[in-house]
């Protein structure tokens, strides 16, 4: 199975080798299916478990404020990914859905490229729909032009998003599900939000014995513009990820996000407080898939090995 | 929200009506949260938890015969996507997914672009995945070059499957779940699956108080070709539906399947027998997102108002 390896600017050999080594331990446990992409997996029934049993106990938490329960598809409307600066700030990561409307005749003309192994996707329109590169984007059109209630609004959300950078590290999937809760509001609201579960994400993830360090975002801004963007993120102290060593001690990764977004998204869709204000927007992501591949590197590849707390904390049998 | 409304060649303006009417009811009791594309939807909580409780029954049914349980994303590798004629039999349906490769330049470029409101699309590349446009596709490539076990192969799948056909129908959507069993084997093997699956499949959705109607499928195929290959299907008989009344009786909605492939895919990634044969497949498919608008079209709105026995076969309390 065809894993392209992919160049890292600041990539260490050894890093590279820890990357291979996880992945290769991974995909014969059963964890991990590779299917020819670099980032892009099937997953075997306990990955898909402690996934589920994770999930679960973040929903028991987040639920103390009784939050409306959505679902959004992996994709949503292309016009509203065009209010939202992704095309701007992240273009490398986004993926556009496309798809064929011609006729037999330009039926035909597809094919025969195909056939002889040319670049048939030029005969392809672009469909209504993008790939959905956060989970809480399709939330905001739908309340495009809405007066939130007195308190804001609280929203659980689970879905894929989809961010195209091919990587031989197993917790850089191109495909992955992240579960996310959102509150709508006034500043103050969205900030507390933000803060709440800055404290929360802690503690879930030292429950589970994942010991998280908290630290200012370090978003992968598109290009020479991108430069003066992420200085302005570093320098706004928005959002914080908590991070832990997976492959690396030196290079750990992001399992999660506090993320406050000011009015972004308010101004976008021209949501108001129940004030009459712009509404003010924070939510916390937990990535589902690198919080397994955290569990299985922290505590083993087989479940039944792992220490009783944290199955109890889980609730795996 | 705009749902554009997509002429039906066949379609009677009371069947249309049936569309809009049963749309705006499941939109209102907050089942459905329109997307501003049509046939993409979020789904509201009581509408996701008759999916888990559906997809967790069909689970316990198919668990007698101990699949082994995998997942796949919503995208597949294109190399895989060539090889099983999707191209060929509905490029109409496909869902490409491209994205931005360029620099500083091009970028500006594609912004301008972007900025005048001109197609900006046509400055990506086709990346390395393709939405799934069927939950099994993935299987088969994972398989490749493979020799399956003395008995064949059985396997458990669920996830998303895209298909490009806008509709105002809410049982038509672009974006939505299959739970599949999959049978890899001999002739006989794959035959008696496809068999046993549409006696099990009816007993299921009896059970649930769907009263369907297997009939002989009709796929779409695409175009002049495509007359050839829908009374090739019907000649074969190689794929049922189990149909039922949504919005239409004259229409019934296909809600599941059951289809023998042939050795279709064991050809197509080089898969054999134990005894050293080209291996068939066969799968059974459950459409999560039809089913539960037929349950709630058939029972109401509201699941705390369903007959006792369905909430007791389902197990909602």
């Amino acid at each position: 199975m065809c894993i392209v390896p992919v160049p890292h600017d600041d990539l260490a050999l050894e890093t590279a080798h820890a990357y291979a080594s996880y992945q290769g331990q991974l995909v014969a446990a059963g964890l991990l299916v590779p299917m020819g992409v670099a980032g892009v997996y099937g997953r075997g029934a306990m990955f898909e478990d402690v996934i589920t049993k994770f999930d679960e106990l973040v929903s028991r938490e987040g639920a103390k404020h009784q939050p409306e329960r959505l679902r959004f598809p992996p994709l949503f409307s292309r016009a509203a990914y065009g209010k939202i600066d992704h095309i701007h700030n992240f273009p490398d990561l986004m993926g556009s859905v496309h798809t064929f409307v011609g006729g037999d005749r330009e039926h035909r003309g597809m094919l025969e490229k195909f056939d002889r192994g040319e670049d048939w996707s030029r005969d392809l329109e672009a469909s209504e729909v993008m790939m959905t590169p956060a989970i809480c984007y399709p939330l905001y059109p739908t309340l495009a032009g809405r007066t939130l209630p007195q308190g804001g609004k609280r929203v659980d959300l689970q879905g894929y998003a989809f961010r195209h950078e091919p990587s031989d590290d197993p917790a850089r999937m191109q495909i992955f599900r992240m579960h996310e809760f959102v509150r709508l509001g006034t500043p103050a609201e969205a900030l507390a939000h933000r803060d709440e579960w800055l404290e929360r994400g802690q503690a879930i993830f030292e429950s589970v014995g994942l010991p998280v360090e908290r630290v200012v975002a370090n978003d992968p801004f598109f290009g020479r513009g991108g430069r003066v963007q992420k200085v302005i993120q570093r320098e706004q102290n928005l959002k914080y990820e908590f991070v832990v060593p997976i492959c690396s001690e030196e290079k750990p990764t992001a399992i999660g996000s506090c993320n406050y977004h000011l009015d972004h998204f308010g101004t976008a869709f021209g949501i108001s407080t129940a004030g009459g204000e712009v509404a003010h927007s924070a939510c916390v992501g937990f990535g589902l898939e690198r919080i397994a591949l955290a569990l299985f590197k922290r505590h083993g590849l087989d479940v039944a090995e792992w220490p009783r707390d944290v199955r109890d904390v889980l609730g795996i049998g």
